[in-house]
C-alpha cells in the first residue's frame, strides 16, 4: 500500500508518519511506501522498511496535485492548512491554501479518475472551527455550520466539496473534525488556544505557564495520540458504512479549564499547580467563549473512534508520548 | 441608486426588473440606474425613467465581474446560475458558473472595497437544494446543510462564502434561501420539479398536465411574485439585524400535490382536474422525496418576509399576473 500525507511536517502529521512506520500496515495491509508532502521537504522518518519520497510542493500552485497523485497512492491524507489565526490575519493565504489548495487535490483525483478509474480513500481534516457562537452544549450532529472565522469557513467548504466529489464517485472522502489537541509539544505559541496545553505542558516539566481566561471556560479536547489514531480509522474504514454525509464529529473530551487544573493536580501535585499565572486577557477571552463546549459524535463513535475519558489520561498520554514516561524529578 | 442584476434574462430576473421599473425606487431611493447582466444580453425593459444598459457576460471569466463593478452599484442582486439538472449533468460547467462566478463576484467586490471602501449590499439567491434527504419537517433554521446535488453544494459554499466576506468587512451580503417557485411561467420543462407548477399552469388554460409523483408527496413553494417580493426586502433590509448569519430560509407554503389538486379544483372545477394524467415516475420519485417539505422561517417571517398562505392564493397570482386575471371560457 502507497500513502500520501500532504502536510507530513506539522505536529500530527510527523505523528502520523512516526505512526504507520511503526505499524508497517494500515487498514490490514503493509505499507510498501510513504510520500511525505509539505511546503518544506519533511524529515524522512527513521527505521522504514518500504520505500520513503519526501516531497517539497505547494498544492495550490497549478499541476502540483497532478503530480502527487502520478503513482495513484491508495491512500491520501489531507493535513495540510493554514492555521486559524494565520487565515485570518492573511484572508489571500488561507484561501489559496485551504480552499484552492484542496479543491486542486479534489479535481487532480477527479482528472485520474477519469484517466484510469483512480479512486483513492481521501482522508480530509476538518475542525471544530466549522461551528460559530451561539452554540448548543453539546453541538448536534445535524446542527448548521456557521463559521465565525475564514479558517473555520475554508474547512466546512472542503467538508461540502469532498461530500460532493464522493458522492460523485470521483473520490472516496472521510472527513473528520477534529477536538482542539491537547497537550501539544512544543513550545507556547501564540494562537488563541495555545493556553489549553500550555496550563499543563509547562508545569509538567516545573516551568510558568499563563492562563488567560477564567477556570469556568468548557472546550471538547483530544490527545495527539487520538488524532493520530482518528487518521488510522479513518483512512481505513468501510466508506458505505458512512452515506453521503461525509464527515464525522470526532469525539472528545469536555472539561473546563478548571477540571484541566484538578488533573494536573492529581497527577503532579500542588506545586505544578502553582505555577499556573492567573492573568485574565479579555480579547482572548471573547475568541475561546465561541468555540465548542462538547460536540455530539455518535456517528463516529459507533463506528469505533474513541478519545480519552479524563484529562488525568490527556496527561498520562503525554507523559509517555513527550516526557519519556515519567515526570522530571 | 444603482442597481445591478446578475442573471437578469431568467424568469426571476425579468420579473425583478419589471418590479423595479414599476417602482422607480428600492428601499426608499429612487432608482436612477439600472444594469441588467446575463450570458447574453437581456432585452431592456420599457417606460423607465433613469438609465439602462443591458450587458452580455460571463461572470467566471477573468475581469468580468470587475468591469461590471467598476461603476460601484450600490445594490447587486446575483440570481445567475446553472440550474440544477444542468449543474448535475455537467459538473464542471455547473463549478464554474454557480462557484467560480460567485466567487469571482465577491473577490471584485473585495478588491473595490480595498480601492475605495466600496461596500455594496449583495443578495445572494440560494435554494432549498442545500437540505439533503433525510431531512425533518419542518426543516429547523439550525439545520446543517447536507445538498445531495452539485447544484446544492455550489449553493451552500456561496452561502459559506457571502457570511466569510460580509464578516471581514468587505461586503453587506445577505442570502436567501428560496422555495420551490410555483406556478413557473412559461412551457413544460425537464426538471425534476417542473410537474409542481404544470399540473396547475396547464389545466388552468385547458391543457393536459402529466403528475409523475404520489399526491401524498409534501413539498415548500412560494409565488414568483413572493420571490420578486423577497429580492426587493433583502435588497433593502437592514443588514445589521442579520448577525452574522447572512442567510435566511424563506416562508413559503407547505403543500401536498393532493392539496395543490383540491385549490385547483376549488378555483377552476372538476373539468380542470381530469385534465391532470397521473403517470407515476419512479426516477422523479426519487429525486422529489429527497427535498425538504417545509422549512421553518421564523427568522425571516420576523423580518417582514411572507409568503402565500394557501395554493388558492398561489393560483390566483399566477391568475392575475400571467393570464390577464381570469381564466379563459
Amino acid at each position: 500500500m502507497h500513502v500520501l500525507v500532504l502536510g507530513a511536517a506539522g505536529m500530527i502529521g510527523r505523528k502520523l508518519t512516526a505512526r504507520l512506520v511503526a505499524d508497517g500496515h494500515l487498514g490490514g495491509r503493509s505499507l510498501e511506501r510513504l510520500t511525505l508532502v509539505d511546503v518544506v521537504a519533511p524529515a524522512a522518518p527513521a527505521g522504514v522498511t518500504g520505500e520513503v519520497a519526501t516531497v517539497a510542493a505547494d498544492l495550490a500552485a497549478a499541476g502540483a496535485a497532478d503530480r502527487l497523485l502520478a503513482d495513484r497512492p491508495d491512500v491520501v491524507v489531507h493535513l495540510a492548512a493554514v492555521v486559524s489565526g494565520e487565515a485570518e490575519a492573511d484572508f489571500e493565504k488561507g484561501y489559496r491554501v485551504n480552499l484552492d489548495g484542496t479543491r486542486e487535490l479534489l479535481e487532480a483525483v477527479r482528472a485520474a479518475h477519469a484517466a484510469d478509474g483512480y479512486h483513492p480513500r481521501l482522508v480530509f481534516t476538518s475542525s471544530i472551527a466549522v461551528y460559530g457562537a451561539p452554540l448548543p452544549n453539546p453541538i448536534p450532529e445535524d446542527f448548521h455550520l456557521t463559521p465565525l472565522t475564514s479558517y473555520g469557513t475554508q474547512k466546512a467548504i472542503g467538508e461540502l466539496l469532498l461530500a460532493d466529489y464522493t458522492r460523485r464517485g470521483f473520490v472516496d472522502g472521510v472527513g473528520i473534525r477534529l477536538p482542539t489537541i491537547c497537550i501539544r509539544p512544543g513550545k507556547p505559541n501564540q494562537a488563541a488556544s495555545g493556553f489549553f496545553s500550555s496550563i499543563l505542558r509547562e508545569p509538567l516539566v516545573g516551568a510558568e505557564a499563563v492562563l488567560p481566561v477564567p477556570e469556568s471556560v468548557r472546550h471538547w479536547h483530544a490527545s495527539p495520540r487520538s488524532a493520530v489514531e482518528f487518521l488510522v480509522r479513518a483512512a481505513s474504514l468501510d466508506g458505505d458504512q458512512l452515506g453521503p454525509r461525509r464527515t464525522l464529529s470526532m469525539p472528545g473530551l469536555s472539561a473546563t479549564v478548571g477540571e484541566q487544573i484538578e488533573a494536573l493536580r492529581r497527577v503532579a501535585g500542588e506545586r505544578a499547580v502553582r505555577l499556573i499565572r492567573h492573568e485574565p486577557d479579555p480579547a482572548v477571552l471573547r475568541i475561546v467563549e465561541t468555540w465548542a463546549p462538547a460536540l455530539e459524535a455518535d456517528r463516529a463513535r459507533r463506528l469505533g473512534f474513541t478519545a480519552e475519558s479524563s484529562f488525568d489520561e490527556i496527561i498520562r498520554v503525554h507523559v509517555e508520548d513527550e516526557l519519556g514516561g515519567s515526570l522530571p524529578g
